[in-house]
This record gives structure tokens, sequence and C-alpha cells, in this order.
């Protein structure tokens, strides 16, 4: 596996394979099986495998964890080694001395994580997208756990008409069922604990008596979860993350998404609801 | 010469183009030899010519003439198959419905055409962002003409990463001295023969006596415009677009910059300083 640190390194690397296919996964490192398992789902598509460690500080608020994100690089490239990854790009001097460009995706980041972090999907779509333009991937995979972002990055990659396919691969729970992260290495064995409340109310919400409404739902859902705060927990279109309306069944392909905080960790799960059946 | 009106088929042609040159120059039509000069310098530099006319809304406030632009797409459609252009991209339907992303440059946006036409800038590095995303150049030509614009975009890709070497090309006059634009067509005879002003002053801002300082150069231009409105007449950084120092020598690539109204059509033009000789 190469290790390529130099931007312009990368980039030759990418110009050098545009007769291959390249299949790509950004991530933030400290790699668990959630990040490998979207390599292992890239890997037989494509001939040329790059992951990216980047801790983009465009992505973080003054308030949030830039700083103490929790970093590994030992460790992650033995796990990208493992699961064939041919290069792994983490890149020194990410971003030129001029840079000035963002790229803004509207609509489906108003809600959710781009309410409660304001510049946050700006910084997320303007990383990937020069990363795009560095690695020139011919597919990227991204991960089901953060589910606003892949449809928020799926928006960007259609709306540029880039020549990218994305893909994604389905959230990874722990053996207790907390969806993995790499924030939970910091929560206490209590927070943690607690914190299985949050799978626990969105499978109950998912598997919820057919005739319960949405709005239903989501109260029993809330009321299930055990945190110091809740910042919300609804029932969204699948595609557009709308919530839909209190009193109508579930007529689309639906997610139930929700974030907590514990102490300082802020949480992320999701999971898929099928329409109701009509009776 | 191949006429393409749909955004995919355009799309599968820069797909299966992926392994030669694709050159692009992008335009909103209604020729002229300034346009068709980009074609010719882009011509021996790639495999294959895309030319693209499409009048982009994005870049257009209420208050601008996107419906009176001029269009003459037969007279267009001659014009390049005389330069040799293998594909003409005339897009219908160039946004899908959902469209909600933006690509925004800032800093050498904020003054000049950025300052007097809120959004254009947006507007236009989002339509060109789409346009590379679905004809997959892998060299593309702007004017000198605009020069704002193409210095904007270079910082885009530059920004982006985007793997397109952006190439420029010169102003080009008439036979008066009028820089060629699309919008000059707009003008009376009267209004036409005001606008010889502008050249005349851009040149006597370039050639004056190197004992004077920029803010005697630029006092001079501004007296030679005559026009309705004179919208700013300013020496500027060839690369940065911040303006020189009043007191001060040409010291580096500087651009000299005008924009004028006439009626309801604002001109732009410009031309090269080069830096002042030491003493």
């Amino acid at each position: 596996m190469r290790i390529i640190r130099d931007v312009s390194e990368m980039q030759a690397f990418g110009q050098a394979h545009r007769g291959v296919r390249v299949g790509f996964v950004p991530t933030m490192g400290y790699l668990h099986r959630g990040h490998t398992s979207l390599m292992a789902l890239t890997r037989p598509r494509c001939d040329q495998l790059v992951v990216s460690i980047y801790v983009n500080p465009l992505q973080f608020a003054p308030t949030d964890d830039l700083t103490r994100y929790p970093r590994d690089l030992d460790g992650d490239a033995e796990k990208c080694a493992a699961v064939g990854v041919d290069v792994l790009f983490i890149p020194e001097g990410f971003y030129p001395a001029t840079f000035r460009t963002q790229v803004v995706v509207s609509g489906v980041t108003s809600r959710w994580e781009g309410a409660e972090r304001p510049g946050h999907f700006e910084g997320v779509t303007t990383v990937v997208s020069r990363l795009f333009g560095v690695v020139q991937p011919t597919v990227a995979c991204f991960g089901e756990k953060d589910y606003q972002q892949l449809t928020v990055l799926r928006s960007m990659t259609r709306d540029l008409a880039l020549p990218i396919e994305v893909l994604s691969g389905p959230l990874v729970r722990d053996t207790d069922g907390l969806a993995l992260s790499s924030r939970n290495v910091y929560l206490t064995a209590t927070q943690r604990e607690r914190a299985r409340s949050l799978h626990r109310a969105l499978f109950a919400v998912r598997d919820a008596p057919a005739a319960w409404n949405l709005g239903q739902r989501t109260a029993a859902g809330r009321a299930l979860v055990d945190s110091d705060r809740l910042d919300y927990l609804a029932i969204v279109d699948a595609d557009s993350l709308e919530p839909l309306p209190d009193d109508a069944p579930v007529t689309a392909p639906a997610r139930v998404i929700v974030t907590a905080r514990y102490g300082g960790v802020r949480l992320l799960d999701n999971v898929a609801v099928a329409p109701t059946p009509a009776l």
C-alpha cells in the first residue's frame, strides 16, 4: 500500500489512472469497522482503491471538537492495508494559501445537522469537492451512518454532474447495538449504556404497530431516548429529509433520524422505515 | 459537426472521451471573432473541441438583460463549423428541477463586476462547474475580455483541483478599437462613437509617462471616458484584482479595467500594464 501525503503527487496519480476505475473512501481517520466496510464494498468495484484521512477544519465550528478529534494513523494504515487499499492519502497542506472557494448545497442542508452545526455541510461539500478533484475517482463511497451527509453529497454530485458514482454502505453497529463512530471512544461506561437507548428508540419507531401515525411513533421514540440533550428525533422523507406529517402513514421510503448529546459528545443514528402497507 | 441538446447525451460523450484531450469553450452565443479566436486557440490543443451555447439565467439579476440577450443559433453553428468545432452543445433543461448547489468564490469576486452585479459570479462559477462536470474537458478556454471572470474561474479551478487546464485568449477589438461584445449590437451609432473613448482611456493609462504615479494615471483615464455612467476605471493587481495604491509605481503585472454604461448597455474593457522599469 502506497502512502501519499503530497497533494500534487495524489493529483498526478489521479491523472495517470484516468483510464481505470478508481474507488475512493474519504474519512477523517480513527477507522472502525464502519469505515472498513465501505472499503470492502468499494474494493470489487474499482481497479485502484484510494482512502483519504483528513480531519477537515472547514467542517468544524470553533466550538466543535476539531483539536481533540481522535487520531491513530498507524492503526489506520494497518486496517487499510488489510482490506486491500492501494493508496492511503493523508494530505499535508491540503488547502492552498489562497483558497477562497465554497461549494454550498441548500435545501437538504437546512434542517437537522445543518441547523445544529451552521457551516458544517458547506465544509463537507467543499472538502469533498476538492478531494474529488485531486483523486478523480470513478466511484466514491460514504456511510449511511451520516445519512444527511450522504444525501447532501448525492445532491452535490448530481447537481454538478460529476462523473462519479456515489455508493453508500449500511451503518455498522457494535455488539451492544451502538452505531460505530470514532467519537464513541469519548463516552464513559455510563454514557455508553445510556446511549444504547438511541438505537432502541429508532427500532421502536420503525417497528411500531402499523396503526400508529407518525406523531405517535415519534412521541414514543423521543420518550425512549435517555440522553443529556435530545437534539432531534424525526421521521423524514428518505430523499428530501423533510419531516413527514404527524397525522399521515408512511407512503414513501422514510428514515428515522436521531441525534443526542452525552456530555460533550454528540451521537447520530438512523434507521430505514418501509412505507406502511395499505390497509 | 455534431449538435447535442440533451444533457445526458453530452455527459455520455464526455465519459466516452475520457482517454483523449477534450477542449471546451463555453459561450452565451451570438458569436463574434472574440469567441472564434478562443476556439482557434483551443483547436490544436485537443482531439475533440466542444463549444457550448447557453444563456445561463443564474448569472443575470432580475433587472439584467437576460430575456433580450441577442441570439442567432444558425449563424453561431456556421461559425463553429468553420473553425473546426466537433460538438456544439446547446443544452435544453440544463439544470435539474431539484438543483440546489452553488459554487462560490470569495475575495476576487468582491469588487468591480462582483459589486456591480450581486450574485453574478456565483451564477458564472456554478454554471461553469456543472458544464465542466457534463463535458469533462481537459482544457477550457475563456476570453481576457471578461478579465475578472477569467480570474475567478482560474481560482475556482485551482481551489477545487479540477483536472482542467485553463487557457485564456486575448481580447479582440473591432476595426474602430471597440472591444468585441455580443452586447455591442444594442449601441446606437452615437453611443458606439462615444464608447470608443473606453479603449482610448485604457491605452492612455497604459502609455502614460513612467513618472506618473497610479493616481495620476487613473485620474487621466477617467477624464477621458465619455459615457452615461462610468462604473469604474482602476489599475489592479493582475492576479488578485485588488486596486494598487495611488502613490506607488507599478511593480507587478497589472491590469487597467473599465466598465461604463451607454443607456441600458454596460461595456467592459481592459488592458495589461507592464511593471514600471526601475529608474
